[in-house]
This record gives C-alpha cells, structure tokens and sequence, in this order.
C-alpha cells in the first residue's frame, strides 16, 4: 500500500466513519455486517479495520463524534440548541444507539468507556456553560451544575428514546416551557420554598 | 383437556404472565425462545399460546399491565410515585422493552396499539389527576393537561433507558426538584414570564 499524506489520511478515515454512519443507519447495529460496511464505505474490509480495530470501535468513534458536537452546541447555544440538535437527527441513527444499549448493559467496563466517550474539554465546556448561568444567576444554585447536567440528560435521553422507537416527542418549544422552569433561579434559591400561588 | 374454573383460568394465565416475565427479564426478547418460556412457565407451547397467540402478544400484554399499575400510581400519588416505581423496576425487564423497541420502530401499526396498550379507564384517570391539579391551582395551567403529560412522559422515559442500558440516572428526589419547579404554577400563570431574579 502506498503512504498516505496526513490529509489523504485524514479524508480516508473520514469516508470509513460516513459510510459507516450511513450502514449502521441503514440496517441497524447488528445488520451492519462486514460485506455490507465495505459496501457502503467502499473500501476492502482491510481497508476499514486498517483504522478501527472492530464495529464496536467504528460506532464508538461515531458516537464520540456525537457526543463532543452536542457538547460544543450546548457550551455555545446552551440548552436550546442541544435539543434542536437532537429533534434534528435522524430516527434510523438513534436506534443504532438503542441496540448498542444491549451491549452497553451486559459490559461494565464499556458502560465506562461510554460515560467519558466524549472528550475532556467537550465536557469541561458545558460544565462551565452551566457554572457561568448559576453565577449570572441565570440559572438555580441551590443544586450543583453537575446535578443540573444530571437532569438535563434524562430529558435529552427520553426525547432520543422517544425518537429512536419511531414516537414523536413532544415538540421542542413546549420542552423549553419546562426545563426553563425547571433550571431557572427562584424563590428557592433565597432559602424557603414559597407555596404555590395561583392558577 | 378438563375445563377450566374462572378461578383456574385467573390463575394460569396468572402463572403464564409472571413466568414470561422472568423469562423475558433473563434471557431479553429475541432470547426467550419457546422452549425457554416453557421452561420458565412450567407449561407446554400448547398451553402457552392457548392464552396468547404469539410470543410478541405476551409481551404486550405484560406492557399492558406494567403501563396500567403506572397509570394508577399516577392517579393516586402523583407524579412521585410514579416516579419511585420506575426507579424500583428491574434493569433486566426494562431492557426488554429497548429491545421491542427495534419492532415498534419498524410497525407503525404496533405503534399505534402500544400508544393506547393502558386501558383507556387507566390514562383517563392520569389526565383527571393533572386536571385536578390544575384546577387546584397545584399546577401550572398555561399549559394543557395533555402538554404537562408529554413532558412527564419524557421525564420517565429518560431515567428508563438510563437503567434499561445499565446507567444510575440522578436519584428520584433529585429528579423531582426540577421536575416540581417545571409543572407548578408561577408568576408566568398570570401572564408575563418574570425576569430570573438571582442567584
């Protein structure tokens, strides 16, 4: 094989991660076999593996590369923009995500690798996006910006779950209507929580 | 075959339900086979499928059940207990319902049934409970009942995949401290959203 230039390199392992994307969409984790990879990517299956060791490590990467873009919309648009995002990816590539749970389940130390598969600072920066609105007092300081995180994740993780089973989620503004109130300071943050007012 | 009392009936599809579960819980959807439901039932095929016609009817009819105790919980303790019930179910059944979730994506017309799989009795007494609470000025109303209930739904459907892929999501009362503040009535029930105040 001849020697790749860093850029020939660079759009080599490029088309392998697209075409993969586009095969695990297509068919599925599991129906995303060798024959078909190396027929949408275009490549010999020597070729693939030459830059990802296994399927596993192929949709790894892909999922890291989701991961480090939601992180870098949420640290630059916060919020709105992680869930524009999210209502915009394409159901088919979702339900990759929900099949590798099966594996995700049975392997701990996957489980691992995946809480940390986006990379260090991609995550730094929304922590900080958090920190930055508590001490503008854009958003509540009586829970920590991890635990904000936290909650925000679990409502990222149902509309992707609602979306990948072929549901429609809620649309977005109507989300925003609560997790605004949901995120944002109020009387709590002064000490007692107020009763409700009225309707 | 002798007849079957009522009481007989109850309690072997009593029997064939609860022993599907475990078996579904254990070996996932596609791995309960039909002599591992036998086994697990401690009855034949014949007798099996006397009382559900395929293996994908059982399983909807045990979805059926969890989605009407639900329902119920709802109606009697609030968003809370529904919450904790959710939180106690085993990671193993709710990987179950990931894996269906391949088929659901793929049969609009199952969607349509899962959409409905709670009795009608069941959902209508969710939505008086939201109505209720709305009226009683306990939650928000510039919202419907049905728009409270989608986010909700969200909510739930988050911290289920989360355990269903073997995640802890954040703890139930974590969850609910953002989730009382995203449904209560506010300043914004009598018009104008307020500016945040501070922090």
């Amino acid at each position: 094989m001849p020697k790749l230039s860093e850029t020939e390199k660079d759009a080599r392992r490029r088309r392998v991660l697209d075409g993969a994307r586009r095969c695990f969409a297509r068919h599925g984790y599991e129906g995303a076999t060798v024959v078909r990879l190396e027929r949408e990517i275009g490549l010999s299956r020597g070729a693939i593996f030459n830059w990802f060791p296994s399927k596993q490590e192929l949709f790894l990467a892909l999922a890291a590369e989701d991961n480090e873009r939601l992180h870098t919309l949420f640290a630059e648009g916060g919020f709105d923009a992680l869930l524009a995002a999210v209502t915009e990816h394409e159901p088919d590539w979702l339900a990759v995500y929900l099949e590798f749970g099966r594996r995700l389940k049975a392997d701990a130390g996957l489980r691992e690798r995946w809480i940390t598969i986006a990379p260090p600072e991609a995550r730094e920066r929304s922590r900080e996006w958090i920190e930055q609105g508590q001490a503008a007092g854009e958003l509540r300081s009586d829970v920590s910006a991890d635990e904000i995180g936290k909650f925000l994740g679990v409502v990222i993780d149902g509309i992707v779950s609602q979306r990948a089973f072929g549901f429609d989620p809620p649309d977005g503004e109507l989300v925003l209507r609560f997790v605004r109130d949901a995120i944002r300071p109020g009387e709590r943050d002064r000490g007692q929580a107020p009763e409700s007012s009225s309707a």
